[in-house]
């Protein structure tokens, strides 16, 4: 996993889009943990962030530049969140984005910026002064491989993916890079993710299917239930290829490949959940709306009986009807069927006779499917999670 | 903790109050596992039930009768949730409550029924008719504890509180058997509790107090976040002392009284939280309402990220940053305070320098306290829950 698939385009693979990851040495033992993407001629730029009233430095810069500017470049740092030390915080997102826009003669408001890493402690400025000045030297190198490697903090793999789509006869790219959770004292999960599209949207739009696509994938993974101080997910176009936007065909053609790279990212961070062994996929449908069952699905996913009988291999439908009725809901348990796989295990208000080696081996495989059928409407979710074993609390309690 | 504290009273210590528990052979090895209450001349009665949409039948009668009738005996199983299985579980229900109210020359809906274990699994009524005739056939023992022990499930000690207030010249007890969370395959956690009490409370008022006790206490704590099908908290009145209700005094008394021993009962089944090692009492204060101050003490409390640092004995401040911020909420960062114990270890945006040594001891400790001030308003609430450790994995893993 620590390379992309063969034919997946990385992100600068997209003309016009540079990006690079070098060590600086706030990482130790040294990694990479500094990078650069940089599209000189952007056309467009968009992001969604945490909601967590605890928002980092860079996520407060990041998201105010957006609301009036075209990003041109990103700066990301690993190793160290830049928050919890007050107002430092702050000065030190606006001194290293001057400098990097400086290099780039940019001005500061075109220059994003991302923190991720230890929080509550200072961040070694001279190193990252020297740092940003190394990896703007050249800022036209195109090494998307070594910035999705500097971004990460525990992660166990690097996570990139891209798509190929022919909208119009034009051959329209998106890719990204992403990073998952990562526990280092005292710090928290975070999910940094920089996507790039060779697809002129003009800014509105853009920031429309962004937020569609996260919502139909970052916002159906779970790994733990806990949400980031430093959470963000920015694309940005560089306007090669216009779009008719108005036709109906080609803005859903754009907005499944940008959902699409969305949830194959997504997956990404599941798969590296901590201490993980299986991805849980649960579907829930035939709900009366997407939000009820999106719901009932988090519900199930976050479960720790679930993820715990998940881990163990057990089809404990039990546990799965329990997390699903702890929501408020429209759930009739006389209507509900419940399947592990493809064995249907509950119809109905009774546990059903299944073929226990059939769900058995289904459960041994490292993505188990679970499915809750409500039988009261149309609407269904599925969301990503997955299971909880002692490896979660080892890294989580041994960190030190 | 398997016996009470020398002078706490016990459920049978409150007059005209009877109970018992038995072996009947539904749970395999052979363990109490049949309950009765009987309070023959029950003035009132009261109750608070499972909100999970999955109600299992038990609870459906039990919370039916107390409608329009006064309790005035209780038949308790545990060993199988008699749930999951379709109409024979409420029929069960139904014939097993018929036949205690014969034994006790009541009508049925004069007895409720409290059912707890495994769930899906038929539940052997044969030897169900048996226990229920050998346990009636002497209804006037007073023997609270072995219903205490009757109740429980995967529990590791019986769970009993009782507390005596002098009100208005009169000795008023306020007492109960609780047990916690349990699991076997493929069962759920479930709370049982039930109190007694020589109070006169009319029906309408003890139902007010019951339900503000239980916010108090059984709302405020968690071990895993998952809510039972079979969860129900039921208290009888003997009638025995009547007191001035409209005197603010003694109605608060015997409101502190009823929510302090819910509140006991309840931290014994944080206590013995699966694979738990310290419980965690997370308070907030400073909030701008009581359910802010609750949402985000609840936050905290199940964030997987806290609950594993308390395991760890880590001060890791920025967890409960994170768990804090997640929720909506007025909290503003730079106002913020967060203690561990007595230390100060984040204020007002920043990390503070805090004695390790103090605060790894106050980690040691089997109660861990934290503290988070949001500096907005005067409301606050405490929350109990307990940490996640390898053995809350292994029992729910390896249940089989």
């Amino acid at each position: 996993m620590s390379k992309m698939d063969q034919n997946l385009p990385l992100i600068t693979d997209v003309e016009g889009v540079y990006a690079n990851g070098i060590s600086i040495g706030i990482k130790q033992p040294a990694k990479k943990d500094l990078a650069l993407i940089y599209v000189p001629d952007a056309f467009s730029s968009a992001g969604v962030f945490t909601t967590n009233r605890f928002a980092a430095p860079s996520v407060s810069h990041t998201r105010k530049i957006l609301k009036s500017n075209t990003l041109k470049a990103l700066l990301i740092n690993s190793g160290n969140a830049n928050t919890g030390i007050g107002k430092d915080g702050s000065e030190n997102t606006k001194e290293l984005v001057a400098r990097t826009a400086k290099h780039l003669n940019l001005r500061s408001s075109e220059v994003g910026m991302g923190s991720t890493g230890i929080i509550g402690v200072p961040l070694t400025m001279d190193t990252m002064r020297n740092g940003v000045d190394t990896l703007l030297n050249d800022p036209l190198i195109k090494d998307g491989h070594a910035a999705a490697e500097a971004i990460l903090t525990t992660d166990t793999f690097v996570k990139e993916f891209g798509s190929k789509t022919i909208i119009d006869g034009k051959e329209i790219i998106v890719a990204g890079i992403t990073k998952g959770s990562g526990m280092i004292e005292p710090n928290m999960a975070t999910t940094l993710t920089y996507l790039v599209t060779n697809a002129a949207i003009p800014t509105k739009e853009l920031n429309t299917y962004l937020k569609e696509a996260v919502d139909q994938s970052y916002n159906l993974i779970s790994v733990d239930s806990d949400m980031s101080t430093s959470d963000m997910v920015v694309i940005i176009s560089t306007g090669e290829h216009k779009l008719k936007l108005f036709d109906l065909e080609q803005r859903h053609a754009f907005k499944d490949a940008l959902t699409d790279t969305c949830k194959e990212l997504a997956k990404l961070v599941v798969k590296d959940g901590e201490g993980a062994t299986k991805v849980i996929e649960v579907t829930v449908e035939g709900a009366t709306s997407f939000s009820e069952a999106r719901l009932i699905a988090k519900s199930v996913v976050n479960s720790p009986l679930v993820k715990t009988a998940v881990y163990g291999e057990d089809p404990n439908w039990g546990r799965v009807l329990m997390a699903a009725g702890k929501v408020p809901s429209k759930l009739n348990p006389d209507k509900c069927e419940v399947r592990f796989g493809s064995e249907i295990v509950f119809s109905k208000g009774i546990a059903c006779t299944f073929d226990e080696k059939v769900v058995k081996k289904d459960l041994s495989h490292s993505e188990v499917k679970i499915n809750v059928n409500l039988n009261l409407g149309k609407h269904s979710a599925t969301v990503l999670g997955c299971d909880l074993t002692e490896g979660y609390i080892k890294i989580n309690t041994d960190y030190n």
